[in-house]
């Protein structure tokens, strides 16, 4: 039985902080070295942190990331390590895996398969790399590859195991977060492993990084695709696991599908051979659960809010607690994220706003344990009118006595961010940011906007979600069971400008999830061709207001963001 | 003599507006018709307009944009059109240009280079094109390519030329205007013309997208790279010139060097011959002469500003008229983009703005022939620092006081905005964006920013030129003197919180537009560490406010938005 252990470094690494992770790196390695681990494997650019995005566009910051695997290799007594970065060759720049084995920096791995569409931008930076290598240590064949190329069915992974007779294929990843990827992902990982007969040995990064998140589920698989080990979805983990690589051979003897279809040999690179491991005491499976798929975009939204907050350099954030659904979820995930000493909530009342509402805000507060303000906006409401009465002479109340109220409350949050130091965490859900229901510089003001990819009957299947959590519900139900109102105006309700959401919601899902056209969507959602058209409308003409938003955490396969980059200026309405 | 009447269609499209795109194509068909012109040549994805970005994931919008190739290709009798468009085959999408000739759609040659650096996405959408086709008619053979493919001294353009013996080589572009660029393109285009002696017709677009400008100055050389015509910059024109194609071949008689190059034969389509022209009256040549540097981008913000405007439906404008350079030059752009009429100037002064502030925003009001507003923000301020004194005890006045009055302007504006439809104009330039000395949702707060990508140098030298326009100067020589001033505190000067503006200046451009590291600034600009490294940390720390700007006119190569791609989470410093 020739045994291999294998270690998945599922780290929380931060962009552009190459010291810092390099040191999270060194620790790693030297917790594989514990564990007596043959292998140890980090996630996709590792030293760099992911995406780098123009940083990789600095020579120091290319330089420098060069410098950490060098320090790195020195680390590496007695065990085979794989770790991402920025290779650099002559003028071109490769998204790379360093083989880094007892003691030196052996060998260089470069991406084949260059993703350049969703929120990737690989074709920016990056050249290519063309060879497939596999690697030979101990009588163990095995290959490396980077994200992306495991994706496909033809390409290195498959050239490894078949050219060359990998019997693992290691993947290291940085694999953007969406609901339902891990499942999508892991079906897909398992079929290779079962197409190539080989063991798959998976590494995701785990963490946010602005927009995105990635949400770790690192795992190895063996010959058939079935699960060894798994990972914890959005926290770091560090996944040890024996597997038997004999297993493979033995299984390749009974399955010879793809000699049919083997053609050249690749050559295969040696590495020193090193000393055999002492017995190693047995390991517990380590097999985590994936989350229910609510549970897991709550999960996501509090790491990505986390995350932002504190690689930032932030410690508290101050939320407006308006005593509806959206501010309800903000500030839950935001306690849950930071601990509720760090939150602040603020309630703005104005003339229109209901009792309830106060009322409500300051339930939520008290269950959930958060700071809460109360700071009233009328004598600076009033204010405003008076002097904007000479301007406005004439000419009737519309939309801007509303937006006024909506930017004097983003003033107030912004002003006990600037003197306090606490972020300011916007409320606006993505079919409110679809649909351009929010004031710019209003309640859209603040460093970062925690549900802006989360359609608003999500809204409510993650509030009631979270209040099934723990012993007693944190969100008023009232909250859940009340008309949702904006209250800047009397007896205002969303359903006077827009649809009732569950329709809103399946006309975005339509529209800007699925690029469906207008015509194909009243025939299959069964609408009115005039409600559908309005809700088209809306989405093209209020794109000025979503680039000026903040960033936020990304929960589906379209977010608004880098996944989809429309003009501004443009006049297409079909 | 064997001689080609070659019709520019310079043309500002507007992208997505595929009917109204259609229309100025048809019209400049007929244009060409009436000046009995061989050949008619239009920018790169002209039925589009560029760059469509995202709409080219929309199925509708690919099917809308090839009805109108099929529509517009009947119009096209007794000539040949070159029109951009974008072909589909299959599941792939080309950046393409058809060959419509004599009333029918002929060929389709796909762009070979694919930009995708810089501003450029075009991986992201585009297949390339593999084949080099040349065409042949009346005797004329001549090839089509699309702008980056003949960037490339080898590749399509060398490959029409050499081996399918093009006479003329047809370039259809839509090249993103930075300052200088369009002598940098005539200087390689003359280059390409006579190291292939051969022919070239090229013909840029011209308008404003959002950050892009594209500047027209289309072009006709001859074999000897020698300009035969010149369209406008930065304006629509209608370029014809009558080349002498039997001139290029007794050249190459005489010029043999690249015979010893020449490998295969490309094969040649034919067209259909048409009728010899009738005698046609002789051409008055048309060389507009380019700008100089300055006024260049003068014009590039003129037309950049306006477009935006008018593209998105707006006529008029406000701006926040503090007296200071920045707001001067603005209400003067926007006066020469959309008229003096369109354009209301606001000034809004508060405790700590001084008479000279006040009167010397009346007078450039007054010279500029714009509206002027007058709206304090004292009471407002007063009703803030009231209702914040609560929640502020204890704690001392700092930047939030100053912010605070920003944004109250901000309001204003927007306020005013939303009441009477006027696009609100932002004031920052590139130096401020830089250094993030803005307040976010305060001065920051707009639709456009008409000179972020203007560094305050710069500022200067656009005001004093544009004084140095017509009779009299209509910016107070004071505004160009006194020591600028945010006015936010007594006695504030900019020189407070920055370097001199000739020192910022210098470091910005070497750090941001080159990518110079900090150490390597120090030496070669002799500064002391100390500065250097505290304004590059202003730069890294205020991604995320340029992240919530309004987008503005580029007029660099390194423009705040898709030309530089930085994590907002980071912490590379070096």
């Amino acid at each position: 039985m020739m045994q291999w252990r294998v270690a998945l470094a599922q780290i929380n690494t931060i962009v552009g902080d190459l010291e810092g992770n390099r040191l999270k790196i060194a620790a790693a390695i030297h917790r594989a070295q514990t564990v007596q681990a043959d292998l140890v494997v980090f996630p996709e650019l590792t030293i760099t942190g992911y995406p780098p995005e123009d940083l990789l566009l600095k020579p120091t910051f290319l330089q420098a990331n060069l410098t950490m695997v060098r320090e790195l290799a020195g680390l590496t007594q007695g065990l085979t390590a794989v770790i991402g970065f920025a290779d650099v060759v002559d003028d071109e720049v490769y998204n790379a895996a360093a083989l880094l084995h007892d003691g030196a920096w052996v060998h260089t791995y470069h991406k084949h398969y260059l993703p350049n569409y969703a929120v990737f931008d690989e074709d920016r930076y990056f050249r290519r790399g063309t060879t497939f290598p596999v690697f030979q240590r101990d009588g163990v064949i095995f290959g490396v590859n980077i994200c992306e190329d495991i994706w496909h069915p033809t390409g290195p992974a498959d050239a490894q195991a078949l050219q060359g007779g990998a019997r693992i294929l290691v993947n290291i990843s940085s694999s953007p977060y969406h609901a339902g990827k891990a499942r999508a992902r892991e079906r897909m990982l398992a079929t290779r492993a079962a197409d190539n007969a080989a063991l798959v040995v998976f590494c995701n990064m785990v963490g946010g990084q602005d927009e995105l998140i990635f949400d770790g589920g690192s795992l190895i698989l063996d010959e058939h695709g079935e699960i060894l080990a798994r990972g914890a979805q959005f926290t770091e983990d560090f996944v040890v696991a024996d597997v038997d690589v004999g297993a493979v051979f033995r299984w390749r003897l009974h399955d010879p599908r793809r000699r049919q279809v083997r053609t050249e040999q690749l050559p295969v690179i040696p590495l020193a051979p090193l000393p055999e491991s002492p017995p190693r005491p047995p390991l517990v499976p380590h097999i985590v659960e994936l989350p229910t798929p609510v549970a897991e975009v709550y999960q996501a939204l509090v790491l990505g809010t986390g995350d932002y907050v504190r690689k930032n350099g932030f410690q508290k954030v101050v939320i407006g607690l308006s005593g509806g659904v959206d501010s309800a979820l903000v500030a839950c995930i935001a306690a849950d994220a930071l601990g509720p000493e760090n939150v602040t909530g603020v309630a703005m009342p104005s003339r229109y706003t209901s009792d309830m509402s106060n009322d409500d805000a300051a339930e939520l507060a008290r269950n959930l344990g958060i700071n809460l303000l109360v700071i009233p906006i009328e004598t600076v409401f009033q204010a405003y009118l008076e002097v904007l009465a000479a301007p406005f002479a004439g000419a009737s109340p519309n939309v801007t006595e509303e937006n006024l109220q909506a930017r004097i409350r983003g003033n107030y949050l912004m002003a006990l961010s600037n003197k306090f130091g606490w972020l300011v965490l916007t409320t606006g859900n993505k079919s409110e940011m679809s649909a351009g229901y929010a004031t710019l510089y209003g309640d859209m003001a603040g460093g970062y906007a925690v549900i802006k990819d989360v359609l608003k009957m999500l809204v409510y299947e993650l509030c009631r979600w979270r209040n099934a959590q723990g012993e007693a519900a944190v969100i008023p139900e009232r909250i859940l069971t009340r008309p949702p109102s904006a209250e800047l105006r009397p007896n205002q309700k969303d359903s006077d400008s827009l649809p009732p959401y569950e329709v809103l919601d399946a006309i975005l899902k339509a529209y800007v999830e699925e690029d469906q056209a207008p015509e194909d969507i009243i025939l299959t959602l069964g609408l009115s061709e005039d409600l559908v058209r309005r809700v088209v409308r809306m989405v093209d003409r209020n794109e000025y207001k979503r680039r000026q938003a903040p960033p936020g955490v990304r929960i589906t396969g379209r977010a608004f963001g880098k996944d989809r980059r429309l003009p501004i200026t443009q006049r297409f309405t079909r």
